[in-house]
């Protein structure tokens, strides 16, 4: 069967550094097999193929794709955060519809569990419907909460490393300024993502594996009460004058008067109140025993799209994992993941495998406990071991032109629109 | 006279990515004057002065003092906000007497128009009591308001070219999360630094001189209405789909539940309530035109320690100018300010002068009114062309080892203590 079909790849969720880098591998690879054709980057994930925009990135220069490598977050192609419930039968035909008319052969869908369980239940549907349609997954998070707790199905997600080595270098600078500026800001408190899961606070440690620092790491997996986080915060100030604080966006503060997002999840950048600032204001309002007042940043979506502290190690395995998924493709292995497995033994060495879609979109990861030390406000040496390998060892170079970073600019060459126009079922007032 | 006497240096107010630059500047010049004996650093500014705490800087390894060019934020000596009043004769006696008893004969401060008028003052009292003292100021801070608002005292500070260069990346990067996850996230909301001058803020047109982003930036001296600003938000969403608001941490926006320091200001990083939150909450309370909600990110401290954005045009200057500083101290030009000039021209030139401090002490810079655009939420092309030499072109290259950036770590080496305790006098409960 010498047909040549076309392929589109739609991103979900929210972005990362390196996110940029397994759309690049894709459409690098795609090059290399005669039975893809033309590659489509899905405009904003699913609803772009919902709404028939499909930005052809075969006729897109290849300096430009090249580019992605240092393009951080979604912009290139867009994602969202478009919910294909079960019943939004009419999305899931029309899906169908807009793969038929554009001889869309295969489906890369770069995404975490959701995009993983999105991706597998349009590959059966299209199967019953006759279309041979291939679905493959990328694994893409900073929360490294795609797969399982046993790190079988997936070692770590790209986009986590990078993370991490941001919060490793925010917390080594912050640490100098709360060293500098502790007379008059004695406590710094940082607000870490990840909502219920706490690799990307833990990666504070990373900043300092020696514990030098007058550093508290809280998870949302260790709750206290306030009242004892103040009693360590203030225990701290007493023996050290000063302390640097990392706390996860999803720590139980109480109320935060959150906003939902359409999977459901609390988007914490847009509730009433963070977490940071809800400690900052308890510290604040019960007195720390030294001069001086607690002081905060909440970060936000800077962590998930600062380029200049991406992580080598996980850019090229972002690009490896894209170019896996085509192999995975072009080899007709539809409804798999590719995935990263890290080899036994002292020294990191990873392979690039596939897993069942199914079972990574049945599949919930949860932080080790035993990661957690015993005062509930650091983690271990072990995590230490399992993350440092995925920050790398180089900052990497950005390209500037006249002091700003060049970033990739995809020329709005879009496929035809063949079918009428439609509005997602879940767009519709 | 062949006396040789000694050098302190203190820092006050907040730190910069180069204020230890300056140091570094300080230190390294001073080794070329003969007049010039032991340079002390005061361990956290004025208060280190009162306490008699002299961290030996002469004592520390070249490569340690060579470092101080990557280590942001003011860990290494520290800084403080001590107020010290008119009132507080005991402090400025106190102060004079530690500097009889250290045969200190130069003082080097490090700081904003409230530090010079400090280091003016104690100048003047030395003199008074005989103590052959010159003062001399080094001029630092992030927010660019030193010196008066016609930049004939001063063109800019040192440290603001580097939290321009830190706004410039920042909104860069920003445009691509917004751009990618506008479906879901059409507002992005970060809050800069400043209080009440809009030089920081204003840097964000940087990242989009050509005004190709829906960026609207909102300074402290350009004050609308959260209904008015949200209507221009709106509006920009009805015509652009998403938009990225870059607005100033002194924003009247009501009430923040305000903490005080000791200087009466405002410590915007320690009040209840953020400028960034109050302006995503107004947004999602009255509701978007659009679907998905209104985001914020509030860097905070972040912005003033993040040395990989340090720019290094700000980095030569923030040494040259503790050169200068020290060239004025050795010439026994008491009482004046190291000062940067930008010679008239359209090619970015500027040389290093002197200023008197108590001219320094008593103006007040403010951002030019004509550099504000009459929409409000923009500024203007001529601030470009005055803040895009001070950002630099390269990115710098940080030392890391083993992923780590690699700062200074000065020995504790403290000269011997030969005045009986004392608790400054702000300090007494």
């Amino acid at each position: 069967m010498n047909v040549v079909r076309n392929l589109v790849v739609a991103q979900s969720g929210g972005p990362t550094p390196v996110i940029n880098s397994s759309l690049r591998g894709i459409i690098e690879s795609a090059r290399g097999f005669d039975a893809i054709g033309t590659v489509y980057g899905a405009r904003h994930g699913i609803e772009g193929v919902l709404k028939e925009e499909l930005l052809d990135l075969s006729a897109q220069s290849a300096e430009e794709v090249a580019l992605l490598r240092f393009t951080p977050a979604a912009g290139s192609i867009g994602t969202c955060r478009y919910k294909l419930r079960p019943n939004q039968t009419e999305d899931f035909e029309r899906a169908i519809e807009v793969f038929r008319a554009h001889q869309i052969g295969y489906l890369l869908y770069i995404g975490g569990n959701d995009s993983m369980d999105t991706a597998d239940k349009i590959a059966r549907l299209a199967h019953e419907r006759g279309l041979d349609l291939v679905a493959v997954g990328v694994p893409k998070t900073i929360d490294n909460d795609v797969g399982d707790s046993e790190f079988k199905l997936i070692d770590h997600t790209p986009g986590y490393g990078s993370v991490a080595r941001y919060w490793m270098h925010k917390v080594q600078t912050a640490n100098e300024e709360n060293a500098g500026s502790c007379p008059a800001d004695p406590v710094l408190v940082m607000q870490a993502m990840g909502r219920k899961i706490g690799f990307i606070p833990a990666a504070a440690r990373l900043a300092d594996p020696e514990r030098e620092m007058p550093l508290q790491i809280y998870l949302a997996e260790s709750p206290c009460s306030l009242s004892q986080l103040a009693d360590r915060v203030n225990d701290q100030l007493r023996c050290s004058g000063r302390c640097v604080v990392v706390i996860s966006e999803g720590f139980d503060v109480g109320d935060l008067g959150e906003v939902k997002d359409s999977f459901g999840h609390t988007s914490f950048g847009s509730n009433k109140l963070t977490v940071g600032q809800a400690v900052v204001n308890y510290l604040n309002q019960i007195g720390l025993p030294c001069k001086g007042a607690a002081r905060g940043n909440v970060p936000g979506t800077d962590q998930r799209h600062s380029m200049v502290y991406a992580s080598a190690v996980d850019l090229d395995e972002a690009y490896r994992v894209g170019q896996k998924a085509v192999e995975l493709a072009a080899g007709g292995q539809s409804g798999f993941m590719a995935t990263i497995l890290r080899e036994p033994g002292s020294i990191y060495s990873i392979r690039y495998e596939k897993t069942p879609l199914a079972e990574v979109a049945n599949s919930e990861r949860t932080f080790p406990v035993k990661w957690i030390t015993p005062s509930g406000c650091d983690v271990t040496d072990e995590f230490v071991r399992y993350a440092k390998p995925l920050v790398g060892s180089d900052m990497i170079t950005l390209p500037t032109i006249d002091g700003r970073q060049r970033m990739t600019r995809f020329a709005p060459i879009f496929a035809e629109q063949k079918l009428s126009k439609y509005i997602p079922q879940a767009d519709r007032k």
